[in-house]
């Protein structure tokens, strides 16, 4: 790929500040069918925003007019992936309970030895934050490395005010370490807390009257999320978190249906959920409430495949319904320490039957949807910010079918 | 990781060229248990070849005698790792049959549309070998990325004299143009032809009395494989083949019993074959077969995953009968589309129930054994080549537990 400078022309200013030319895109506009393919494409940035994307004919200037000029011989481009539900920001691993399973542990002998979710969160809390954010810095890269330029990460391994704005703290630092977007979220109604224990109602009202309030004095989330599962928290409980949501002015998102049918898609929907996630036991009803509703269905395949679960999400029914999709890696030490989002696109088409374009719309529009990002980014659209990813790939089938490979030329990220 | 020189000492030479110091290994030391761990550990190298690997203490000289001392800083270290079964040289991919099936053509509507084995064939003959070279090269880099220090390469697209040479050629070349070892295997007998199409009697005599000796004779093979299936080649065409391939001095493989049970696994180990490999549906027989004659089991679960087969290749019944295993990608653009080792193994153990131990055993030990080159690699041994990979981990089960993450650090490849 060559870059070059226009010759000065003192007369004018350049009609953009860098132009992209000869680039195959896949726009992902709405308007246009399937994945909004240009063959002959250009896409004109100025000030970090999309000036123009479309076919080079339609270009309302010369291409020479640009003040730099990026010449993509023949490559694809597609918008930055976005990556809409993680839990990257953790400390340690459970490689040893992966290996203990392996070798015929059972799940108590798990717990028994220390093991499950509240093994996270006691790495969790003796951390620091410095600490956590260098942990987290080589998952983060690696899903940069693959063009993502948007990550969502939730909270919920501190489970106390403390360690819940600690990562989310985190987080944001993470923005700041590398050229990416973060969107955070707070996750306290992730588990009962090890003190907490047999007094779930004391937990819930903790995190309604102390942690929420002071998360959202700080800026700390951009949404609320919890886990609504018989061995988490229940549909009552939930609408409580929600309802205190509502009143800070939060949006929310939901891990629903996961194991069970708790009608949490039904809940998410009637809450105006930006996205409802996991959703394999999520029934009809549920995906026409989440269709009304325009919460997105998050489709995480690295779970399902990590922990062997056979029960899948109801592709075909959100189909039906009008259910936007999006695909996410779930990024967690216990059920998913994915940190491809190329691979799990191929996870979602090998496991879930998703299609090429479903997998891709997945990780660039709908995710962005899925964060209430949906004006800014996800598409190559004029206004939108200049994030996209440049692809050494024949056709973008090749993005999903490929299998720990990694085709990025170049991330753009704000035009650069 | 720092290095230094020590300081020149007129009177005696160095006790060795290169030292790496503070490093935990697993040596894959037959004759220690499990993955032959050494905490506190060194490795001494003199002419590419592994002079000591194991306790610090044991050394039998001071460190400070090495020609060059590398500080590993507490980092693990395994030998290279070894991808014992792919069909890497191959030309274009077959993304577009990918999207086509998921979109929800049939087989048969693939096949009309041009798909299948035969579009690779068709692509393959189409090629030069340079280009052949430079397609490949990318997918050899994202082995290699992950400290692959040996690849098995097969022909079988070319499926005539001229296009099979080319083929392996074009693997010998891989090994030049990277520092890494390329093993070759000649897969003539990997399907019919289109122009022996109602002749697979003819087809099997030219890979005889044509294609065999020629490839032999210009010492492009290794070893020689066939895919004994309905769908491919017969048992007794395939005592043919390996009849042949005695004659020649050349060891054998297998694709055995990976879609029904031909009892391929039975054939491969009454002709002492160095592997078997795909095995889904081999028997106790098969098994115990193998386990007399010392036939490795290459396990693929990259095929598996990718084609959404559901019958595993029997792994208890392997352990039962003491057959070694190995782990795979079967890279290849049909059934496995897959570059990445590590997920490999991440897919042995979470689709298979493979422990820790055994994937990376089976991508280091066992798949140097399923080349005839045990004595060679895949092992930190006295007398080995000096082939090995330094991760940033903090326990082996990591390099299994993670999907789509490369926490590499170094690889060696003959002490460098
Ligand atoms: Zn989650
Ligand atoms: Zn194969």
């Amino acid at each position: 790929m060559s870059s070059a400078k226009s010759a000065p022309d003192e007369s004018r200013p350049p009609a953009c500040d860098r132009l992209w030319k000869n680039a195959r895109l896949a726009t992902l506009n709405p308007a246009l069918p399937g994945l909004g393919l240009v063959e002959n494409g250009v896409i004109a940035v100025q000030d970090g925003r999309i000036l123009f994307a479309g076919d080079a004919t339609d270009l309302p200037f010369p291409i020479k007019d640009a003040g730099e000029i990026i010449d993509c011989e023949g490559r694809w481009i597609t918008p930055g992936l976005i990556d809409c539900h993680t839990h990257l920001v953790h400390a340690g691993d459970r490689a040893n309970e992966f290996e203990m399973r392996l070798a015929g542990a059972t799940y108590e002998e798990v717990a028994r030895a220390g093991g499950g979710i509240v093994s996270s969160v006691r790495s969790l809390r003796k951390v620091s934050e410095d600490d956590l954010v260098k942990q987290t810095l080589p998952r983060l890269d690696a899903l940069i490395a693959e063009g993502v330029t948007t990550v969502e990460i939730k909270s919920g391994y501190g489970l106390d005010l403390e360690n819940e704005a600690k990562t989310l703290r985190a987080a944001r630092r993470l923005g700041e370490e590398r050229d990416v977007a973060i969107r955070t979220t707070f996750l306290g109604a992730h588990a009962l807390p090890p003190e907490f224990k047999g007094n779930q109602a004391g937990y819930v009202a903790k995190i309604i009257d102390e942690m929420m309030p002071a998360i959202e004095a700080e800026g700390l989330a951009d949404a609320v999320d919890g886990f609504c599962e018989g061995i988490a928290f229940s549909t009552d409980e939930m609408r409580q978190v929600f309802d205190a949501a509502k009143a800070h002015g939060l949006p929310v998102k939901l891990h629903a249906d996961q194991l069970s049918n708790l009608h949490g898609a039904a809940l998410a929907a009637e809450y105006g959920a930006l996205s409802a996630d996991h959703l394999e036991y999520t029934d009809e009803a549920g995906a026409e409430a989440m269709a009304k509703s325009g919460t997105v269905a998050v489709i995480l395949p690295g779970a399902f495949y990590f922990i062997r679960e056979t029960k899948k999400p109801p592709v075909n029914l959100f189909r039906k319904a009008g259910v936007a999709m999006a695909i996410a890696t779930d990024s967690n030490p216990g059920t998913s320490p994915l940190t491809s989002l190329l691979l799990t696109m191929n996870m979602a088409a090998t496991l879930f039957g998703m299609t090429v374009a479903e997998c891709i719309a997945g990780t660039t529009r709908e995710a962005a949807r899925a964060l209430g990002l949906v004006d800014e980014v996800g598409t190559l659209e004029p206004g939108k910010w200049a994030d996209f990813a440049i692809w050494n790939i024949d056709r973008p089938a090749e993005l999903v079918y490929r299998m720990g490979f990694n085709p990025l030329h170049a991330r753009i990220r704000n035009g650069h």
